[in-house]
């Protein structure tokens, strides 16, 4: 596997799972990374969230990134804080760098402690199996993800590429939710142009991603720019700098689809346009209420073109909006649209509906010429069975 | 059966239904009645939703009620309200009353044209079989609902007496849902006063409940007040004006309860209780977040006091609140407070979970003195089943 120079990664199974799965990821950048971070909107952050954002805004230069699965350090007040602060200056004595200079993100049950001395026990280990292959990293991070999310883009014209890699599966909604993603980019960048395009490519990906309307308190995606001597930080005045955003956003936009196809039970990625809007917000807001209808996705997963309940979950958001100028399409069939008498459901389009796959679903408002766009999957009776007796 | 005097029900299967189970509800008031109204907040209200809210707007002394379940009569524009009040016009005619003091509500699957002329060949049917006995009447408004919802209350104070009927089981959330509720009383009332007591109920009972947390585009509740020449109307100043506004929001709050009970596949009855918020909105946006948790309710389900989800869906709400304050509990153990060491689930909470059954929640936020409270059920793959493959 190709990987972006400069990083190294190791995945073990430090025992903070009692399954034994996979459960410590440590990533290390060879010379310091400006990194840029995104993290959740949610009120509570857990305490990685915490220390990330204040290492962010006072430090520069990173090193690396302590990453756990299985419990998530999320409600554990300031003993949580000290924990994480703890692993992190532990793994930085190993890796021989600056305590300030390494990042921590966390995943799993909320209210645990996290499990310290394990953590701690296990850093040796995973500074000794540091390779330039990020495998076991992205096993490492896992919940209930089903397959690791990992994606590589070369950039050529820098001499150049990066790596993404994620973990979703539930509790996954716009505005970030429990989903890890890390990008390493092994070329120098701006800090502030480096902040701004992550915000610009999360917005256009993990942001318009939803499985089930949930908002985690650990969500984190961090991008690291690796700040090789020999080479010009990229910024937005760079030839390059167009390559690199796009190269970006590719990167997150795939880790996003791949976290809604690996969404916790699902049988279908559904899309949804919603076209026409007087706004933005009214398009995200119109997006958002389909994506999270029970009863559409349920609909789905039956194979069932439901289009009522795409038209009521419109309605539902309040808005003042035309039933009589919107129009309603699945699959490239217009099911809802004042103009005709439609009575009833393409054959076709049952027959297509009737087999997993992915399903596009169209709005269009006729009030304005805004867009949104989320992705979304099926709810079916195994999200609720890996819900109702979730073991991280 | 008791039931409230000067009314009249009958219902029966007109064949709206494909499965031949009952569809079309008819009530009579003999003496014209006074009506308050409630109605879905949906921007795309039914067809009998706009018909009902221009009569009670434009008229006074409503004389009947068609329901019928199987067809939302929803997404059905010009063609839709004409449906309706062709309907209303032929009930109206074969009833001897006035055409305009006939109401409507519709249940079912949204988008199918109202299928006017099965339903305007049972209405004679319909009206031969007007008794004294609701039981058929609540039989045919159902859907999804598994058992019939009715409440009868004796008022003896003034020699009368109230009966509630009510459908639920999906769709369900606070602000309407796809609920009817229909309350007959059989004792002269003020309009305005009989307006914003039922307002005053509804908001105590039908709108803390949520089942999924989807919004109908035909949630109606219907109060009628028979205006019997013998009595004097009720009105905020008379003697009994407190016994008749208990009698009613008892009546909605144990309709309410029986909706949720009775939610699609629900196997719990979960009642959130949300203490010590800043303001009132604050408390109803943080039992919302937790009533509507796809990831508690399923927990739930699974017998599991997961109070990180409750912790996070408090969260989600993006307010500002101070997580090192606020305490959960559920079912009187405390399972969250900053200021103690809790590590462990108590085994007698697990053991309680274990069985179907009710389960309190309670938030103290504790930041000023609002409260609200909710009522929903768990999420279960009975409710995936009934709702993949939906046939009303």
């Amino acid at each position: 596997m190709s990987e972006p120079e400069t990083f190294l990664w190791s995945g073990l199974a430090s025992g903070v799972k009692e399954s034994g799965k996979p459960d410590l990821g440590l990533a290390y950048s060879s010379y310091p990374s400006t990194v840029a971070g995104v993290f959740t909107q949610n009120s509570f952050p857990a305490a990685p969230v915490q220390v990330d954002r204040e290492r962010l805004d006072e430090s520069d230069g990173f090193r690396g990134l302590v990453v756990n699965s299985g419990v998530a350090n999320a409600a554990t007040g300031d003993q949580g804080i000290a924990d994480c602060k703890a692993v992190l200056d532990s793994a930085a004595q190993r890796l021989g760098v600056d305590p300030d200079s390494v990042l921590a993100a966390s995943t799993g049950n909320i209210g645990d402690p996290l499990p310290l001395e394990t953590i701690q026990d296990a850093l040796p280990e995973s500074v000794d199996d540091l390779d330039e292959d990020s495998d076991e990293f992205a096993k490492s991070i896992q919940t209930t993800d089903t397959t690791t999310k990992s994606v590589y883009r070369a950039v050529p014209e820098l001499n150049a590429s990066m790596r993404g890699i994620a973990k979703g599966a539930g509790m996954i909604r716009p505005d970030m939710a429990t989903m890890l993603g890390f990008v390493f980019f092994d070329h120098p960048v701006d800090g502030n142009w480096w902040q701004a395009i992550l915000e610009e490519a999360c917005s256009r990906s993990f942001n318009q991603i939803t499985v089930d309307g949930e908002m985690s308190t650990n969500d984190t995606v961090l991008a690291f720019g690796a700040t090789r001597p020999d080479r010009d930080p990229v910024d937005g005045s760079h030839p390059e700098s167009s390559t690199v955003k796009t190269a970006l956003e590719d990167i997150c936009r795939s880790l996003a689809r791949s976290i809604v196809l690996d969404g916790e039970g699902a049988t279908r990625l559904i899309e949804i346009c919603v076209t026409g809007a007087s706004d933005p917000d009214q398009a995200g807001l119109v997006a958002d209420s389909i994506a999270n209808s029970n009863l559409l996705k349920t609909a789905i997963y039956g194979g069932d073109p439901n289009w009522g309940r795409v038209y009521s979950a419109i309605g539902a958001t309040q808005l003042d909006l035309d039933p009589e100028v919107l129009s309603i399409s699945m699959e490239g069939y217009t099911l809802y649209d004042p103009g005709r008498d439609l009575r009833s459901i393409p054959e076709d389009l049952e027959e297509e509906l009737s087999t997993p796959g992915n399903v596009t679903i169209r709005v269009d408002l006729n009030k304005g010429s805004s867009e949104a766009r989320r992705l979304t999957c099926d709810l079916t009776e195994e999200y609720v069975r890996i819900n109702a007796d979730y073991e991280p």
